[in-house]
């Protein structure tokens, strides 16, 4: 248990932390990488609401951003700008974790009243990680919220397949997360086509499963899309994206369920319905 | 596994089926029967969706209607133009189960981006089983979307008293699924007359007990519903709304919950709270 | 089973009940208490919705209230016009049950179509078992509709926690669960600052607990948030607003999470998500 805290002497580096009065203040400070979610951001988030969670003077916790970066966290921190991974190889002793899930679990468990008070763009992990385990989220006007999983080869992580759907419903989880668009379709064969083009069959097909079947806690959904994004992120469409996208080409996708999905999928089970069954 | 598919080669009657680069568009075609879900259109539907399921082609599927009858899906083709079902005999060997539901099972499974385009009025099994298993809907300006089960003396099938509280929350839910109105109530006294005028009490019984205890999964929401609709289709007032309509007259519902409910329900069970109990 | 019943002859003292054709109007009568939850209303609230569950006459439902009050209902009757519970002791043979909540479950369990006719301000109780249990909501403009308790040194009862979220998203019903506020704040700053001085620590642990884990129905719900108020309303935090409300000063909250928290706390389990696990 801990009474006082003084947070400076915890060493944080990506992140700066102070109380006023019952309130605690965390500051996304990577100006220079543009708030991107890199360096030890993860370690120095999980430790701040880990320690909030038990320091007795903390009633309430924000998380905002440096503002001369015009962002609040813009994704992960990558040479080419957007979402990646790194994840153990297949033989590796431990297990995948997702850096986004074991802070958005931090965040969801600390027992004080936290609030994202979103000052900049929120961009993947940015808009699931780092907005959707909070109490409250206050949003600037002008920032853009966006979640391009399904469009990088990868699905959705941080437990927002879990959080989002209860948040707002189904209806918008699905559009927001399934499509991984910024933009408002305006005819079904134009929208058809785009998804068609620019989400990846195996990225759709573990996303639809995530939202479905993402458990029935948050510590479960996370267990299961750092299971998704482990198996989609050694795969061929994840690296194909970020070929594309550094050549400025268009992607060629070719991962097919039925050649390229793991055993793993179904990891749910249903009733078969075609027999007469006691309800 | 099916890599490729002839759609044509299938032979189905009641849908058109072609396939446009990466996007499948599936289009009701009963003109004559305005677009009723009758006929084969049950075996159609599956078909075409567990196809698109397993061809690698297709990575989105679009339903939509043809437009020369005015309509998406205005319900089942019945004489009256109303919702009807064709339940097996008390002491058939299989049990029944509804077959929207079988086609709502059948779209949700599908593992590729579902997209249904609704160009006209969708009704009963059209507002349901082919609204509410997809991804994504667009709705046509103008379009009437209906749920009149509970009027017609049965209850909501095809999943939706599960799928629907989890796509738009429950409050809202139970307004369009409890009442099968399609105008909004101006006063509560007004509306409890109407409602208590012409929605049959076992009726309202079984909907709520649906909404609130449709089970885990789409499936064991398809066996509740499908049980449901069946016992309520071959009692009283299923029967007294349908002849009603033919003599264009008021209904009299006379079922009730204290003579006329099945020992099935209620099929959850709750804690009873009166004892000291371990939480 | 009851038939018919003269409602006339059931003797109730705070609610006048009068049946309309299909339609029973139950009307809160405690206009010198200006429709306050107190006296008897609990006892005549359940014996009115379980009888109505058993008339077949009963096909629809309404709670409104006398009008005179200019309230629907304010709240728990205390002579210091706040909500207050009032607990057995903690050697007592019986377990709480919180009365509101034994309200909301005869509400929710009764198997007509209910209807609150919201025609004052609805606060406390009032906005939590005699609102959120319906099937349908009517609210009058101006009604004001508030949740107080986590500022009261309590937590939300009447199995609000599990109903809300469920009616209207889980990002909502925390907006007004958790804050207890009516008013709408205008930056992350000062509303951080104004709920870490009025909510009490282990009111909001307790109440974001409640609205992650209420239990599968709402009888395990109404036994989760029966405890919480009930370990509340003995501890410090509540008896020091009571006495500051009646003193006209801020309260000085001083309940804390590493000293008074109830080895009850947590009742749910999670998956420790460090090791390999099995998905």
């Amino acid at each position: 248990m801990v009474a006082t805290v003084n947070y400076n002497a915890l060493g944080f580096k990506d992140i700066l932390v102070t109380l006023h009065g019952p309130v605690l203040i965390i500051t996304i400070n990577r100006p220079e990488q543009k708030n991107t979610f890199g360096g030890v951001i993860h370690e120095d988030l999980i430790q701040a609401f880990e320690t909030a969670d038990q320091d007795d003077r903390v009633r309430a916790v924000i998380l905002t951003a440096d503002t001369t970066a015009f962002a609040y966290c813009p994704g992960r921190d990558t040479e080419t700008g957007i979402e990646h991974i790194a994840v153990p190889a297949p033989d590796a002793e431990v297990a995948h974790r997702d850096e986004g899930g074991q802070v958005a679990i931090a965040i969801y468990n600390c027992r004080k009243l936290t609030i994202a008070a979103i000052n900049g763009h929120a961009i993947g992990v940015g808009a699931t990680g780092l907005q959707l385990p909070f109490d409250f989220r206050f949003i600037w006007e002008g920032a853009k919220v966006g979640f391009p999983f399904v469009r990088l080869g990868i699905s959705p992580e941080s437990a927002s397949t879990y959080l989002l759907p209860r948040l707002i419903g189904l209806s918008r989880a699905n559009s927001l997360l399934m499509t991984g668009a910024t933009v408002k379709p305006t005819s079904p064969s134009y929208f058809a086509l785009d998804v068609a083009k620019y989400t990846p069959q195996l990225s759709v097909t573990y996303t639809k499963a995530l939202l479905r079947h993402p458990g029935e806690s948050i510590e479960e959904s996370h267990l299961r899309d750092s299971r998704s994004i482990k198996l989609l992120g050694i795969g061929h469409d994840a690296t194909e994206h970020n070929i594309a996208f550094r050549e400025r080409r268009d992607p060629n996708f070719t991962d097919s369920i039925t050649k390229d999905l793991s055993l793993w999928y179904p990891w749910w089970r249903a009733p078969d319905v075609r027999y007469k069954t006691k309800l």
